[in-house]
């Protein structure tokens, strides 16, 4: 991996770096912002997953996250969306399918399937790479993300149990299979046998026995994506209510989609997953 | 003034307007963030001039203040850097002239003279304007900025006594008459006749007299700009010693001239403007 750029914030370093990704099969780039408690020790780290048309950039620089992390001793992880480059298949004119919009799945139809690997990118190629070179503490991770990310966040932890101390997620779509943006992913990415399409669909994922000791989820009640049925909450609130596993689902009253409201609240959730890290 | 955004943070509300200026003679937009407290009671005023290139919409994208705004019960104003639209003059290759680059001056000459009055916009139409249609507390306000901003805030502060509470600045352009974008700019905005360049000058103001109780400026160590001449912070330290200013410099080791280094030190900035605007 090589450091391409390192700017000092609240005492610590935004760091982006670039990697040949053997999984994704290109060039791909992340930010991580290492806190001051990293130059003397190792730190746990938060995995942020972005939402569509995202790369790496909008987080560290709309969600006020960084501040919360040099507070609490946090590495703060965050990939890109999807493969990139202009040998990486695309939809140009769709910002919900293709480069932006990889929807953290292990895509098995043609010409997706070659680079767009974005779950086993998240789960294992990344945390190698990063536990390997950086002050992170091996293991000790966590995964929160927005919308598509925060889709990603409960697929990724409910389908490894023990890999993530925790979970949370902003205004994440719950239940994919039932919404636009995951029907027209799961198609192209996954093909047209809808089972196949469960295994990154967390309610899905939550009625076939998966588990996670709780989830902390805050979503704004004036979401247009919400009101237009792209993020069905209460698919996952009885998912969640039937297996036994406790969901703070927290509706934000008069909030909307946006890194405002995320920056709202990511203390919060920040605060959360520190306690379980620690 | 016509409200066309408002997206809740923090328990206030983030909105965007339009209004027509009668000094700058075009359309303009800015952003005001009301705290949660502006619901009840009417609130003190943070004015944030922003740098070359910016909108309104870079501070409150990137600086994380809000969350400072909401806790302390500040109202954030966040005016545009210069005039703009089809019939306004700009400099269309250069960033550091025209459109987005108004350096909060009365320009004299043509064409700049029709549109470019910044200095009279920040100090007095927008004041009055705000003051008139939101919750404010008429002139309980306080003036910050960044580069070209910072220049702004001090020159606005040090022409106006009184009328400012407080006065703080990030890597502020502090004596414009002698640094490259200052001479470009007054050369264009003001003439030739570099005599009517001081009454925009920080350092010149201080030097013939204008005095504010304190200045608060952090500047980055790493700051290519202040490398670069353009900033000149040890002009402002020598003025103001000579005039028994109290200027609070801060060094900030390792930052440079990003949102991200204005993130870091935001929130005891706006610690020192609520202090002093209680």
């Amino acid at each position: 991996m090589k450091l391409i750029e390192s700017i000092k914030e609240f005492g610590g370093f935004l760091n982006r770096y670039t990697h040949y990704s053997v999984i994704s099969q290109c060039e791909m780039t992340f930010s991580v912002y290492l806190p001051p408690q990293a130059k003397t020790q190792s730190v746990p780290a938060l995995y942020w997953l972005s939402g569509l048309t995202c790369t790496d950039d909008n987080v560290r620089t709309k969600a006020g996250a960084q501040r919360y992390a040099a507070e609490l001793g946090l590495a703060l992880i965050m990939p890109d969306t999807s493969p990139r480059g202009d040998k990486v298949p695309d939809e140009p004119e769709r910002y919900d399918l293709g480069q932006g919009a990889g929807f953290y799945v292990n895509a098995t139809q043609a010409p997706w399937d070659e680079n767009y690997q974005m779950y086993d990118y998240v789960i294992r190629e990344l945390p190698e790479l990063l536990e390997a070179n950086l002050p992170l503490i091996a293991g000790k991770k966590s995964i929160s993300g927005h919308s598509m990310g925060g889709h990603g966040a409960l697929v990724c932890a409910l389908k490894n149990p023990g890999a993530y101390q925790s979970v949370s997620a902003f205004s994440p779509i719950c239940h994919p299979i039932e919404c636009a943006w995951g029907q027209g992913c799961f198609t192209a990415y996954l093909g047209e046998d809808q089972m196949t399409w469960q295994a990154y669909d967390a309610v899905s994922l939550i009625e076939a026995g998966a588990s996670v000791s709780d989830i902390l989820i805050d979503q704004g009640t004036d979401d247009e994506f919400l009101t237009g049925g792209q993020l069905l909450p209460e698919t996952l609130q009885t998912a969640c209510q039937n297996a036994g596993i406790p969901l703070q689902l927290r509706h934000q009253e008069g909030y909307d989609h946006s890194y405002h409201f995320i920056a709202s609240f990511i203390g919060e959730h920040m605060a959360y997953h520190a306690k379980a890290l620690r």
